[in-house]
């Protein structure tokens, strides 16, 4: 049985807090966070505390708090030579080093707060100094994942840089795709199952051979027709930027 | 039961045809294509002509063609009186007036060759010059999908504007992360859950709502270790634009 403590009570830590709950091999001992009515959500079930010096004794300390704050709560623990471990896609393990064991539990998802994950399909890439820490990581993390990857703090940046792409800027396509459908009074909805099929299509083949559309095919007229279309100069700026990159994409394969 | 003619050997032709194939109500009497290998593909199973002007007498004539070729085919035709559709997201309905009766029915979705495509949830919007024909059209709509829409030439654009946003540029942001990920000997497989939620959000929330990342919350130091790891002048422009345009639509909102 692994003993934790939770660090955070954002929207990283209660998925955590959630799905650890759920873990035969996992016992949550506490969760530490500054605000009192955040901390509410995990009262229930286990014990809460806002006072990060005083934290009991326990195998792993997960810190699930932004980049920025990582660091500074880090340096007002009061243990010694324990695992400590942070959910971040940035942050590198070497920042963490202190009187304790550093190591990194990065969970590759989005998380909202009203929707529930499957762990099991969600990557873990975990990185600790020592062979004996990378082993307890891989324990705790195959307790939530069926995909665990020993990640070097550098790649990790490079993956949450491409997650930045595949779904910070996405899911800003749809928002856009949203506003002009609104501004035309038409339904955002009618274009739900175009976007199943275009992630659909992702794991069965490369994104490069699934492009489409009039960019691809350097249909200048269609191009040109829907520029004529958008409203503001950032939907312009975009379309532009984004059908020329697809443009080359093509060229420099040709 | 409908008599249709598919004119054209492309993809959303070789789509429709399997599709049609297996309605009950639909008869395929011909197809039509200059390309008399493109043909094979459908010789096994009906008649087919290089000739446009060689038709036989059906209820609806579908041009299943590029936009530039739409026109040009339809003039060649020597029928009169006839249902002649299109299935383009940008011709307007007035484009194919002429000595028939024009249609429009532009399936919205992104067609592949070796991809399978579920017909029942396509959105097809339909439109038609008189009342009867709009009928025939969801007829035979409905025949392949149960989400029948009646769309105007103007919106049927703004949709086909919006598609490039949910699925060419999408895409798009799929191959560079993956581009990223290849220069770093990372395999873009593993951002593929991400990319499963990104969308999965979509149906329980507006895109607006299901924003995260940086350039939501601001977090200008990531944006300038991210602009640092990539490479290429291409990377860094559209990182930019693209986290300055959700950090906009953000902005305006509070």
């Amino acid at each position: 049985m692994l003993s934790i403590i939770l660090i955070g009570t954002g929207n990283v830590a209660r998925h955590l807090f959630d799905a650890f709950a759920s873990c035969e091999g996992v016992q949550i001992l506490q969760v530490a966070g500054r605000n009192k009515k955040a901390l509410e959500y995990f009262s229930a079930s286990t014990e809460v505390t806002t006072e990060f010096t005083g934290l009991v004794d326990a195998d792993i300390y997960i810190i699930a708090l932004s980049d920025d704050a990582i660091i500074s709560v880090t340096e007002q623990l009061i243990i010694k030579n324990k695992l400590i471990i942070h959910t971040s896609g940035t942050v590198a393990l070497q920042q963490l080093l202190n009187d304790n064991r550093a190591g990194v539990f990065y969970p590759l998802q989005t998380f909202s707060k009203h929707r529930n994950i499957n762990f099991k399909e969600v990557p873990i890439c975990i990185e600790a100094e020592n062979d004996t820490d990378v082993l307890l990581l891989k324990n705790l993390a195959s307790e939530l994942s069926n995909s665990v990857h020993e990640i070097t703090s550098e790649k990790r940046k490079v993956l949450h840089l491409a997650a930045v792409f595949v779904n910070n800027f996405t899911n800003h396509m749809f928002t856009m795709a949203n506003e002009i459908c609104e501004e035309h009074g038409l339904s955002f909805t009618i274009l739900e199952p175009l976007i199943v099929e275009t992630v659909g299509k992702i794991g069965e083949m490369l994104p490069s051979e699934a492009q489409t559309g009039p960019a691809r095919r350097n249909d200048k007229g269609t191009m040109e027709k829907h520029r004529q279309l958008l409203t503001t100069k950032n939907q312009k700026e975009i379309y532009s930027i984004l059908s020329e990159s697809i443009l080359q994409t093509y060229e420099k394969k040709l």
